[in-house]
């Protein structure tokens, strides 16, 4: 990144709780929201990392985000959870979900974390990547505030609504499979408008429904689906599946994530984990092995992941590449000389 | 279709479950597999339809699936079954499946059936679609033989593997979601080869790496996925659940659903089930009701699988219309005069 500032994990890690604290949010939330958002800056998914302490910052101040939410969990069986976010950051009821789903997974093979009144998960890989680093598979289906058309319509109504998968491979960091059902992520339009880019011309339609290079007219408009009526299909499935599993709202009903305007967004999440020891008859991971090695015998095939994990290597070694605005507004929000 | 026979539908239930019968597949395994068959050529899924019956009983003949499978389910959890479909047909192995999900779902609010040593599962919509119809939510994954490259690769690796969703919507049939995560199915470059039709030059590659028109081509060398990146790294996702998961063949392991060449396949499916009632306080049919209220709201949108409902309904009055040379085939099958 030209005229990018560095910054270790470490002070990113400091300044985005210190932004966080300085709002008056609780002590757990601020450290599980902060660690998020470094992490994915961290694995190269600038769209959830540290541009989105600003935005996170204003939904607190407005009282869309509630600075005292502390999630709960209530059992519904031995194979499932429910967890009410209260309104608060998501991540603080992620963790609690996979405290629970590590639990339940390996009690009934089978749990689901179904998981309410939440708000935005970030680097949805990085939450399920947690679970298959404890051995079991995971998925993880979120919707995300309106921004795709229904197939077939012109208006944004559902989420780019992300899925996970990730699985262990036995040796080294799990398969981690993270996409977004539309062309390219939400939070990447984000980035680039916050970052002074232009965004490919195939990513999103303006609010006319014409193709469009600038992000400030994508985000008024809609993002378009991968793969058509088939993506567009998958990410109806993850409305389904995020809010209606959940009761909470669907894209169109949910306020924005960017911004202090209108009441919570009330948005669901379902995490759902599987122990593979039962169903293969102990035989997954030798199964994975097979997997990977035929992976591995074919030039130019890699697995998913692979860059965020190249990002994540570089990042340890060198720390975090960061535009001077960002790191001058994060300052100013822990309350720092800029 | 053009030149095209009428045939009613307990007709062609009848010569279907006779062309098994007569290969000495056991009653209640003909029986489920003759019906899925008619099932999926009704709603207008040709490619998994009555033009399957000869390449069955190719595979009966050449004892790639044995006649005498009963499937057996054993209970792993209060909320996971591990179904062997032993190396029978598939249909019956999903009967047991849904049969045991039903009971376990409620029970656990959440069930996975793991079902091992499988075949072709046909029309994956319409399994989820009877647990639907229960009142549960449903994800169907298999994987299927190789069809697709792994991304970035060249051979055919990974089937072009299915993902089905179901969910109740209160009233009228459920919100089904039906998909192969390439382009295409290839169960429709297969019904395009019978028919002697051309298929569309972007479903496929040949061996050689081009784009062909000619199904025979398309089926010696790489159906496409979906979306590039995203929808080949969704079918690597259903490699794992439907085939590492269940101890079973990944793609490129597996011999073809289509010919009496080599071993059974060995595949398997994973089918998830999950009451909605717990997880959304009884809230689930309201807001599904809301969700297809605004789906109808905007001019031009459809719920997915309307198609399927349209075909099903015209051919419940009108009986299907097949190719003659397949009527033939099937009556020859069936030991009926042609």
């Amino acid at each position: 990144m030209s005229g990018a500032v560095s910054i270790s994990l470490l002070e990113a890690e400091r300044l985005a709780i210190a932004a966080l604290l300085r709002e008056e949010v609780g002590a757990a939330a601020a450290r599980s929201t902060a660690l998020a958002l470094v992490a994915a800056e961290r694995d190269g998914q600038k769209g959830h990392g540290l541009s989105r302490v600003s935005t996170y910052v204003e939904q607190v101040r407005c009282g869309k985000v509630k600075t005292d939410a502390v999630p709960a969990a209530r059992r519904l069986s031995p194979a499932a959870t429910l967890i009410d976010a209260g309104h608060g950051f998501a991540y603080p009821a992620i963790d609690l979900a996979i405290e629970e789903l590590d639990e339940l997974a390996r009690k009934s093979v089978i749990a689901v974390a179904a998981i309410r009144r939440s708000h935005h998960f970030g680097q949805a890989g990085a939450h399920v990547e947690r679970l298959a680093e404890k051995g079991l598979v995971a998925f993880l289906f979120g919707n995300s505030p309106k921004a795709m058309a229904f197939w077939g319509g012109k208006a944004p109504m559902i989420g780019t609504n992300p899925v996970a998968f990730a699985a262990p491979l036995g040796h080294g960091p799990p398969l981690v499979i993270d996409l977004a059902l539309s062309v390219a992520a939400r939070g990447k339009v984000v980035a680039a408008k916050k970052g002074g880019e232009k965004i490919p011309a195939d990513w999103a339609i303006d609010a006319d429904g014409n193709p469009t290079t600038d992000p400030a007219a994508a985000l008024s408009g809609s993002m378009s689906p991968v793969g058509g009526a088939k993506g567009a299909a998958l990410a109806l499935m993850i409305e389904v599946v995020a809010a209606a599993l959940t009761a909470s709202n669907f894209g169109f009903e949910a306020s924005s994530f960017l911004d202090g305007e209108g009441p919570p967004p009330d948005l669901g999440h379902a995490l759902i984990a599987i122990d593979p020891g039962p169903t293969s008859g102990g035989a997954f991971l030798s199964r994975m092995g097979a997997l990977a090695a035929a992976m591995a015998a074919e030039p130019g095939v890699r697995m998913p992941g692979a860059s965020r994990l190249k990002h994540r290597a570089a990042a340890e070694q060198t720390g975090l590449f960061v535009a001077p605005a960002l790191l001058t507004e994060l300052r100013v929000l822990a309350g720092e000389a800029a």
